[in-house]
């Protein structure tokens, strides 16, 4: 089968619906009978379920969604049909698992625990993707009710908590290494219904009266072998066959049976089970021979607050345990195809950007910098915070330092979020004479949504915000405006343009924020899947050459790593937060990813797909791809399901494949 | 304080909110820093917290709400209050605890686990209201994302699991018996941040791999000991120092360390503990000197669908388990101060409706006719679904045993549902002509909500509406009407009443079924919880004497106990589904109440509030108190909140209170 097909676990279709029967005519008063889901529950009985007796299909509902779908609780069951994906080499491929009891096995609180286990999968050359490597299960949890975080599955334990009339997701992402070779990989995932491990634990793990029964026990049996004066030989028989009395009933509690026939490493079943009782998911991969650039290549630079990791993990700026939470958030934030910043707010929305916390003559420094994934970096201007002396001494040093360095190219300002009036603009000026007599060939970034008040112009004008270039030249290479501005009216992108200077290395950035506002694409909790990807096809479609995001970790201020999460007063939910603390899920340290940030990253790895096509065909070819495929054509023209978004990434597999 | 006192667990005032700062001056982009929650955090730490070492208050928020909200998961939290609440003798009064994690204390799925104990209620002379016998704990579980199901927390181990970013809710009923002393009774309840089972089974238990190990130990020190042949007395001390050695090892497994001081009896928290780290609740309960008649003013017949329990218990018809579950189902019911009948639709909503499933002549009739707590029941029409003489004789005998007893008058015959024509008019008269040949007096109950077609009147004017009494006159005496005609004129009532003769014995009931919808009063899942409470007010200032409610078990069709529960299609969520089979939400099988079963209790207990300070103060001056304190002015005009409802009961009891 093609990737790309429709029935892949893009083409979500749902069940046929037929008319409801005439009232009362089913014999159970009105319509009743009519959802019959064939549950017969003859081998069920009507006790408690044993799920390892019984076929799982008999006890929950299994059907794949596409990563565009928001599976919500209340989710229905669709047919279980093949996974068929496609992927190049250095992508990830994602797609959802839903999961619904039919009836309820767990004795108490839950409908039942499902363990989820993935096969590695294999050509039919012999190479493999690992599971727990090239594969990872994460389960899908609500955020104000919207399904957001992805939390990790344990590899060692894969299993979950089902709910009664709850539909649960399970995110299961397929990472192809870039050394991947080609060729069609097959596995299965097996969906096994299991005791939970509570009702397991009581049955099969020392209770707490037992435990104490074991150390009475144990005791006196130590009092009758203790070492002492003997008076004879005969009662040191009559110690040791007491001894061995007690030993053997102790060897009798129930609770060490399974230890006589076990292995000792009976937690993963056996395949037998898997085959008799388990619902089995047919997967399959083509990787082709497509290798994604190491280097995206339209540089994304997102925000990371430094104030929100010091208060939460309540570190103190510049120590040890500070520099490995930046450093961590750095290298787990770059394998999104993402180029972090490091931010700080100070009065009048000056900011302090920086990608690396380590000064330029580090050794961690060139790490930094010169990491391929990395496709640009901010320095930071110190003096924004404090302007002394030693400040600016430092940061001329820091120039100094980079600008000998072949990554020097990548390397950029972030000075001022969103200038307002004259006076700010001035600043950005000065600041700009500042860094261009250190290195005539700065780039500075400015972000901004409309023009300066206190000039000639109007500043909510369309034509004082398109004349801002003007205002900042040579102040500013990177004229990073908001796609609020734009609205639908993807014409006005050309005025933009026109007043930029490519000769003098101009380009021209956007960024979303507060806005715009559904049905546009952008990153809000709630918005559609596809909303959430079409950001990054917005950008390639009107041309921009990078991307800029605020905050990924702008929640609300809290001083305990495992603290709620608050969305921050006066932004839609989800704006600023592209990922969780793990603490607040687990006992584990590691970010926890929302939905939004995995389709950021397909939304990048589109642009490679549609780069490609174009670099064949001409950018005209590839904007038709995207028309024709009915996947992008307007900021509020974009499609609502997942189909066409493999029926593109089809064709250019099949157009560009050598 | 006062019962009725606006800061009762009705009185919930939302937090004071104020405005949120200027963009970015906070110190860290927009509005950072303005929920700061006081999570400070020093006792904490940064790494995972040990719930038993820190007060339960820095962990979880804990307020009250009263029993006609709504708690959402979404739900906001509220500055904890004492409860304070009025109850009559013979009553039940909720309230529900919400409560919300601060942060996470588990190491895996959830945010923690609280164990919520309640002390007794106690008054000044030594009375008690016994936790477990008169206090009762339920969580509240979603149905379709709607707090509903109230399912049973176990006493002995009174724990529920909190979620990230969710609040949950406690259902907190407290049951006053009839013969219990006035009084204002005290007690706290103590919610308290534990560790959840299964991560204190991991510490606390062994695990399957230390169980192994034990085995070992077990098995080889039982070689040692084992009785043989031993070659000398030196070879025995031996074995025994050897033996004792295995055995210390064992006993320093650090599982059972804790058996060491512990008395083996620690699940309950002891009191020490509690008043440490515990947050409390305090709750007092003014128990006054009215005692709710047993059996209900207002007749008040609910359906449970004799099929659907038959399909979903797999229990076949007449088998002594078919008849245990309807003996279960109707004394579940009869707590609800409900009149249940079991009922079997027929062709063209012809209905087979009876109280009691044995013959009138087997001693568990009359147990249940007599019943003081049954203020009506059905008497099977058996012929309805198999005309034969055997039938007809058996009825027959029905009616001369049932019209000698004193219970005859709480007897009715109810045929058909909602007749739409002349011809289901004919066949309700001729079963009529039979019965009233039996026992002049007997009650036929008909339900409808427009005139018969076929008619000389167009079937759905107002006029042959109103005019059925009319048609059916002698062959029925409780007509019972439809809300939904009503719409919110009040006024058309008098019409109806108008065409009754109450000399004839003829009574005017309602109902609610899928009409009328929002904002009028009915039961429909996602209405307000006054909404539900006031179909009871609505029937009390309409005047009518009695009201039926078609179902109360009327889910989808389904053949196992804890098959997942589907609402009917066509119907509105909730529509004929009053509680849940307890199968699905644990191994219990005591059906689970859901929260508008709740509000319909306290709906009923209203009347006899309302019926008590009438027989005090006149009728017109009920009406008036439901005016005044804004209780109840009409199906369209009722309180959202609940304040005015404690207002009216303390009322009630400021004013007849001996």
């Amino acid at each position: 089968m093609e990737p790309g097909d429709s029935n892949s676990a893009a083409g979500g279709k749902t069940q046929s619906a037929s008319a409801p029967p005439v009232e009362g005519v089913a014999g159970g008063g009105t319509s009743y009978g009519w959802v019959d889901g064939g549950l017969r529950g003859t081998s069920l009985g009507a006790g408690v379920i044993d799920p390892t007796k019984v076929h799982s299909e008999d006890l929950l509902h299994v059907w794949s969604m596409p990563s565009t779908a928001n599976v919500s609780q209340q989710e229905a069951p669709r047919p279980l049909e093949k996974v068929n994906l496609l992927a190049a080499r250095n992508e990830r491929e994602s797609f959802q698992i839903a999961l619904r009891p039919k009836v309820s096995w767990a004795t108490s609180d839950i409908a039942g625990s499902v363990q989820i286990q993935c096969t590695d999968l294999c050509s039919s050359s012999g190479d493999r993707l690992v599971v727990g490597q090239s594969i990872t299960l994460r389960r899908v949890v609500p955020i104000l009710g919207v399904p957001d975080a992805l939390v990790p599955i344990d590899p060692l334990s894969p299993q979950i908590s089902l709910h009664p009339g709850e539909t649960a997701a399970v995110w299961v992402s397929l990472n192809v290494p870039c050394g991947q070779p080609p060729g069609l990989y097959e596995g299965e995932i097996f969906i096994t219904a299991v005791k939970t491990e509570l009702d397991s634990s009581r049955t099969e793990s020392l209770p707490k009266s037992e435990r104490y029964r074991l150390y009475r026990e144990l005791r006196s049996c130590l009092d009758i072998t203790e070492p002492r004066d003997y008076s004879s030989p005969e009662e040191m028989v009559q110690r040791l066959t007491s001894a061995s009395t007690t030993l053997r009933r102790m060897l009798d509690n129930p609770a060490l049976q399974d230890c006589q026939e076990s292995n000792g490493f009976g937690d993963m079943m056996d395949e037998d089970v898997m085959n008799n009782v388990s619902v089995r998911l047919k997967l399959s991969l083509t990787v082709w021979d497509f290798t994604l650039p190491v280097t995206p290549s339209l540089p994304a630079v997102f925000g990371i607050s430094e104030t929100v990791i010091e208060d939460r993990f309540c570190l103190e700026h510049g120590t040890e345990g500070w520099y490995d939470a930046l450093d961590h958030h750095f290298r787990w934030l770059l394998q999104y195809r993402i180029s972090p910043f490091f931010c700080r707010w100070g009065d009048s929305m000056r900011i302090l950007a920086y990608t690396c916390p380590w000064p330029a003559d580090h050794p961690k420094a060139n790490e930094y910098y010169s990491d391929p994934r990395l496709a640009a970096y901010a320095v930071p201007y110190a003096p924004i915070l404090s302007c002394t002396d030693a400040a600016k001494n430092s940061l001329r040093r820091e120039v100094e330092i980079l600008k000998s360095k072949p990554h020097w190219s990548k390397a950029y300002f972030y000075l001022w979020d969103e200038p307002l009036n004259v006076d700010q603009y001035d600043m950005i000026c000065n600041i700009s004479n500042e860094l261009r007599s250190y290195s005539p060939d700065v780039r500075i970034l400015t972000t901004y949504y409309c023009g300066p008040s206190g000039s000639e112009l109007a500043p909510s004008t369309f034509e004082a915000f398109v004349k801002v270039p003007n205002v900042l030249r040579p102040h500013t290479q990177i004229f990073c405006t908001s796609e609020w501005v734009l609205g639908t009216r993807e014409d006005l992108v050309k005025d933009i343009v026109a007043e930029l200077r490519p000769d003098l290395g101009e380009e021209w950035w956007t960024y979303v924020c507060m806005g715009p506002s559904d049905p546009q694409p952008n990153w809000h909790l709630g918005m559609r899947g596809t909303q959430h990807r079409a950001v990054m096809w917005r950008v390639w479609k009107e041309g921009g050459t990078g991307f800029l995001y605020w905050g990924t970790n702008c929640y609300e201020k809290a001083m305990i790593p495992s603290a709620e999460i608050c969305f921050r007063r006066g932004l839609p939910p989800g704006d600023g937060v592209l990922f969780y603390p793990g603490e607040v899920f687990s006992s584990s340290h590691e970010p926890v990813a929302s939905t939004r940030l995995e389709r950021i990253l397909s939304g990048m790895q589109d642009i490679e797909y549609l780069k490609l096509y174009s670099s064949r065909y001409g950018r005209e070819e590839g904007l038709a791809l995207l028309e024709k495929t009915g996947m992008y054509l307007g900021p509020d023209r974009y499609t609502l399901d997942h189909g066409p978004v493999d029926v593109m990434r089809g064709e250019v597999y099949r157009t560009c494949r050598s």
